[in-house]
C-alpha cells in the first residue's frame, strides 16, 4: 500500500537512485492494447538527465525492458514487470554524505523513521523513482489516447507564463528546453535558470496541466474525487509544496455569483471556474490544474547543518543536480494525470449496469 | 474503496443529506481507549448548522449513536459503527430542482455518471457527509491526544489574517462565530460575511491547520506522504480547490539558498519552510497548510441555467445556504487531519523490527 | 481492511449481538438497480433464528433498514448503509459466562488479542453477524440475476446426501426445515438433529453450493482466484472447518489420466472434476464446492474450563443456541457465493478494451 | 489488487513462464532485519525444478536478483524489488499448441477472458510464478524466525501417512525426494510416484503444514480470519482443490461434546482439534492444515480436446512435466504460511495502544 498507486490499475514500484535498477509493477492492465513502445521511450527521455544544459549532468539512458504482460507486442492482461537499470550510479560522488542532514533532504526523516540510511544519492528518496511513473504513464496515455493531456512549465521564480492556457499552442512545449509553449517566456525562464545555476542556486517553478477531451463521468464521489486523487498524484512528486485546480486559490477571493459556472443551452459550462470536475465529477469541461515545486534543495554553496551524532558540521553540494526541477517534471506530471485518469476511466465501466 | 478513507484506520460512510440518516464505520481502531463521548459531540456542534447567524438556519441536532466497537465506554478493537439521524430534511425546500441543473453543483455530473438523480438536496453530494468524518475524527484525536490540531479561518475573500501563526492564540478560535483567532480580522471576516449574505450572494475563504508536537517519522516515502495524504484528505471536502503546505506556491518563487531549512543542533530547522515534513515523512516541527474554499454554489439570486432535456431554464436558491462554508468547515479540516495523523500513527508502529 | 469483503463490490459491517443493531455499508454497487426488498426479507428469514424446531428459539426479527444509496427503489450507485436491530438481547443469559473461557469459541483469543472482552454473547464473534452478509448477498443477488446459486444441507454427521447434485430438484431444498433437497435424505437428517438436541448435544454438517449459468472469465489469475475468493469467503463463516471445490480433496487420490477434464466440441467439458474453475476462472461449466461446519460449541452439558484468571472452573451451556448449525447456514452460503460472484462480474467489465 | 497478497505485508508479482524474468515487490517489509540471503536461496532451491528423479527435468537455476530495499546485507524498510531470470524457456517445446485447449488447464479460460493467449508454456498460469511467492516467504520466515513453520507431503494417491504429525521428526523431511517425515511411507510414495511417471501419468496428493511457537492473537475476527488467510493462500497454489485446518472435514461428523477443546489450567488446550485457531484468531496451540493437489494436468499420454476454433483435435504432452506436484509443492505452502503469519504479526503491533 506504501508503494502503489491507482485504484484497479495499480502501480507498484521499487528502486533506490543508486542500486542496481528501479522499476515497477503495472497491474489491473486491460489486455489486448497494442503497446507503443516508441512513445514510451520517447517520454523516459523527456525526463531523463543530461538531456540539456539546463538539467542534471548526470548521464543515465532509461532504457526500460519490459519482462511480462506483453506479448507479441499486445498487453495479455497480466500484470506487466518492468526495470529500468542504473547505469551511471557515482556512488563516490556521496560518500562524503554519510552522516551529515543535507538541508531540506529526507535524510534526517528517513534515518529517524527506519533507523537506517541509505545515504547513496539518497536512497529511495531520489527523483530516479519518477521514471517509473513515466513508464507507467505513458501506458496509461496508450489506454485512454482520446484524452489529450498536455503540461508545460508556467513558472520559474518570477517569470510567470501569463497568458491563459487556451491561448497557447501546446504542440511548441517541446521546442524549448524549458518546456514552455511561448518562445518568448520560454527565453526568460531559460535565462532566469543559467542565472541561477551560475549562482551555484536553485529555484522553485509550477506547471499547469491541462487535459482536454475527458469523458463526463470520471471520478467518484466521496474519498475519490477526480480532483482529490490529482491532488494526491501531484503531492506524491518530489519538491511539491502546492496543488489548487479550476479557480483554484484565487477562488477563495470571489463571490458565488462571480464564480458560479453557468450551464450552456449544449451542457458545456461558461467559465469553467470549476475547472472540468464539479462535485469530484469530471463534466467534458478542460481540467486544468497548477502545481507548484519548490527549489531544488541540493545548491553548491556552503551550508550549515548537522550530522547523525547531533553535531553541528557545514556541506556542500557537489554531486550532478539540477538548478530547476520544473523542465524535467513536465512529463512526471503529465504520467501521474494519465495514470488518474486511466484508473477513473477503467472504474467508470462498473458503474453503470447492461 | 470510494467511500473509504485511510489505510489502517479506515472510515467508510454512507448518507444522503435527505434520507433518514448518514452514518458509517470505523475499522482499525485499537482496542483500550476510553471515549470521550461529549468531546465528540462537541466536534459535531462546531460542525452543525444553525449554530449562528453566519451559517445556514437550517436546524440539525446531529446527535451521533454509536451502536458497536465501544463497551462500557471502552474501544473493543472491533468496528465501530454508528449513525446520525436526519431529523429536519425538508425535501420540499429542493422540489423545483428535480431536473435542473444547478450551476456550480454536481448534479449534472451525478446524472450523467450514475443515470439517476437523487435530487434530495444534492443527495450524497451533500457536504452533510462531512458529518461522519468530525465523528471519526473526533475518535482519531482521541488516539492522538498527544498531538495539537488547530484550524481556523485565514480568510474571507479578500480579507486575511496576516499575522503569522506563531503569533496567534489558538485558544480564541472558538470565542467568535467566524473562527479566527484574531479578534479584529474576525470581526472584519464577520462583517463582510453579513454584507454577502444580504447581497443574497456568497464568498470563498481560506483555512490554515496546524498540527504540533507531531512525532518524528509519520508517512510513507513514495505514495503515501504525509502531506500527499493530508492533500487527498482536504481536496475531499466539499467546495476546495487548493492545498499548500509549508512554504506552499510561495515557495516556487523562491531560490534554494533562501528556501533550504537549516538544521539546527537540537534536531530542529530553521524556518521550517519545509511545513514540518521532509520527504513525505514528518520530522517533528510544526505542520502547517492551507485550504482553499471556493464560494458556495447556492446563491439567493436569478441565474441561467439548463434542465435535463438541455433546455435553457433559471433558477433561484431558495434552501438555507451558507453565506460563506469557512467557519464550519475548521472542525472538518481539523477531523480530516486527525484522521491522516492517527492513521500513519498506527502504520509507524509496524516499521521497526524489535 | 479488517471488517471488509471483496475487491470492487465491497462489504464493511460491524455490530455485536447484543448491542443496539448490526449493519453495514455495501460500496461500489452500481446504479440503477430495481431492488426487490421482499427478496432480501426472505433471504433474511431463512437464516433467522426460531424460524423452526432444529435450530435456536432466541427470536430476532432480523428486519433490516436501508438508510441511503436506494432512491425510490432504485440503487443510486452510492454506498448503501443498513441496519438491522436487535430487539431481544437477552444479556442477562450471558452475565455468568463473563470470565470464564467457553471451551472452542473465542472468548480466550479475543480477550489476548484485544484486552477487552465483551461477554455479551459473543460480541464481535457472534453468528449474529452473518445476517449482514445475507442483505448484502441478497442484493448481490439481484445484480447477478443470470446466475443461479443453490446451495443445501450435504451432510449432518454421518447422514450423507449420496445422490449427485445433478439428480436434485433445488425448487425441494426450502420444503424441509433442515434444507437438504432430497426428502428422505431430509427425514434422517432431521431426526439426527432431534436426537442431538435431546441429548444437549451439537452436530457438525456440510453444506453443497451450485452456482450454475456462470459467465466464462470470471476470476482473477493469481491472489484473486475464483475458488480462492471463494474459499476465503466460506471460511469467513463461524464455525467452518474445511473446504474444497469440484474433485476437492477426492481429487489428491486420482491420477491425470481419470481426472483431466476433457474438451467437448461445443466447449463444455465431460467430467467437471475443474468444479467450473480452470486456473482460477471460471469455464461456463457448473461451479460446485463443499464446506465443512464443525458442531456448535455451545452444548447443554457440564464443561471443565477455566477463567481469566487462570483458575480451573466448569461451565454449562444455558443460552439459545442451535444443535446443528448448517440449516441456518444455507443461507449465508449462498449469501457470500453471490457476493463473490458479482464481484468479479464487476471487475470482468475492466478487463477488455473497446 | 489482482496481483498481490498480503495486508500490510504485500507481495505484488509478475512473470510469465517462457518471458525473460518472473520477480515481485515485497511492500511492508519493516528495517533492520539482517537477511539471511543463503537461506532464501536454499528455499527456491527446495522448489526447483530438476532437483530429483521424481519432478520435471527442466532445469532452470532460479537464482534471484534483489534490486532494492536492502542495503549492506539490511532491510531498509522500502520496497523490495528483486527478479529470477528464466533461463531455460525452450518454447519450441509449446509451439504445437498454439491453438489447442489443454485439458484441465487454463488456456481456454484465459483465452476466453482477455482474447489473447500467451501459449508458452501457459504464460501466466505457469506454476513457475510461485517461485516469487518462495522468495517472499523465506524473507518473511526471518521477520518471525521464533515461528517454527514445517510442511510435509503427507499423501501421494492412496498411499498416506498414517502417523500423527506430533510423531513425526521434521529434520527429516529432507532426507528425502518426496518430503516425507516418516521414512517407510516416502519410500512408497517415491515408489509410487516412479510407477505413475513410467505409465505416462501423473498423480495427486496432500501437503500438511504445522506452525508452531506461534504468538496468541495473530488473525483478525470478521473477513481476515487467520485460518481464512491461510485457506486463500493454499487455494491460490496451482492445482490446490481443498483446504481444512484442525479437525477440518472429520470435523462435521462429530458431535459438540467429543469436538470441543478444553481448556487446561496453563491456557493450553486439550485435543486441539481447533487446529490452533479459535474465531479466526491464533490461540498459542500448533496450527496444523491440509492442502488437496489434484494430479497435474498435462500427462504423456493421447488426449482428446478442442482447438481455439471448436474443432475437435487430440493432444499429446511433450513438454517436462512433474508426475507428481507434490514435493516441490512443500516450500511453496511453507512459504504462503509464512508470509500470512508475518502480515498479521505487523498487523498485531498495532492491535493494542499504549
Amino acid at each position: 500500500m506504501f508503494n502503489s498507486f491507482g485504484n484497479i490499475l495499480k502501480l507498484t514500484t521499487f528502486g533506490e537512485s543508486h542500486g542496481t535498477a528501479i522499476g515497477g509493477i503495472i497491474d489491473g492492465f486491460p489486455a489486448g492494447i497494442k503497446v507503443d513502445f516508441e512513445a514510451i521511450q520517447n517520454e523516459l527521455d523527456r525526463r531523463k538527465p543530461g538531456q540539456s544544459k539546463i538539467v542534471t549532468q548526470r548521464k543515465e539512458p532509461d532504457t526500460v525492458e519490459f519482462m511480462s504482460g506483453i506479448f507479441e507486442g499486445v498487453t495479455t492482461g497480466t500484470s506487466i514487470g518492468f526495470i529500468i537499470k542504473n547505469t551511471n550510479q557515482k556512488s563516490k560522488d556521496y560518500n562524503h554524505n554519510t552522516d551529515v542532514y543535507r538541508p531540506s533532504h529526507a535524510d534526517y526523516t528517513y534515518d529517524k523513521k527506519y533507523g537506517i540510511r541509505d545515504h547513496r544519492g539518497g536512497g529511495r528518496t531520489s527523483a530516479r523513482e519518477t521514471a517509473n511513473w513515466v513508464v507507467a504513464g505513458a501506458l496509461a496515455k496508450q489506454l485512454i489516447s482520446h484524452i489529450e493531456i498536455n503540461a508545460f512549465t508556467s513558472s520559474v521564480g518570477e517569470v510567470f507564463m501569463v497568458k491563459p492556457y487556451q491561448d497557447l499552442d501546446f504542440t511548441k512545449t517541446e521546442t524549448n528546453i524549458v518546456r514552455c509553449p511561448d518562445e518568448a517566456t520560454a527565453e526568460q525562464m531559460i535565462e532566469k535558470i543559467h542565472e541561477i545555476r551560475k549562482a551555484g542556486d536553485t529555484i522553485g517553478g509550477t506547471i499547469t496541466c491541462v487535459a482536454q477531451n475527458v469523458p463526463i463521468g470520471l471520478g467518484e464521489p466521496i474519498f475519490n474525487k477526480l480532483h482529490a486523487q490529482l491532488g494526491q498524484a501531484m503531492l506524491s512528486i518530489n519538491a511539491v509544496k502546492g496543488f489548487e485546480f479550476g479557480s483554484g486559490f484565487c477562488g477563495a477571493k470571489m463571490r458565488g455569483s462571480e464564480h458560479n459556472d453557468a450551464f450552456l443551452a449544449d451542457g458545456t459550462t461558461q467559465s469553467n471556474l470549476s475547472g472540468g470536475i464539479q462535485g469530484g465529477i469530471s463534466n467534458g469541461m478542460d481540467i486544468y490544474f497548477r502545481v507548484a515545486f519548490k527549489p531544488v534543495a541540493t545548491i553548491m554553496q556552503h551550508q550549515e547543518t548537522i550530522n547523525a551524532a547531533g553535531e553541528a558540521t557545514s556541506i556542500q553540494g557537489r554531486g550532478r543536480h539540477d538548478p530547476c526541477v520544473v523542465p524535467r517534471a513536465v512529463p512526471i506530471v503529465e504520467a501521474m494525470t494519465a495514470l488518474v485518469l486511466a484508473d477513473f476511466y477503467l472504474l467508470n465501466k462498473m458503474r453503470r449496469t447492461q
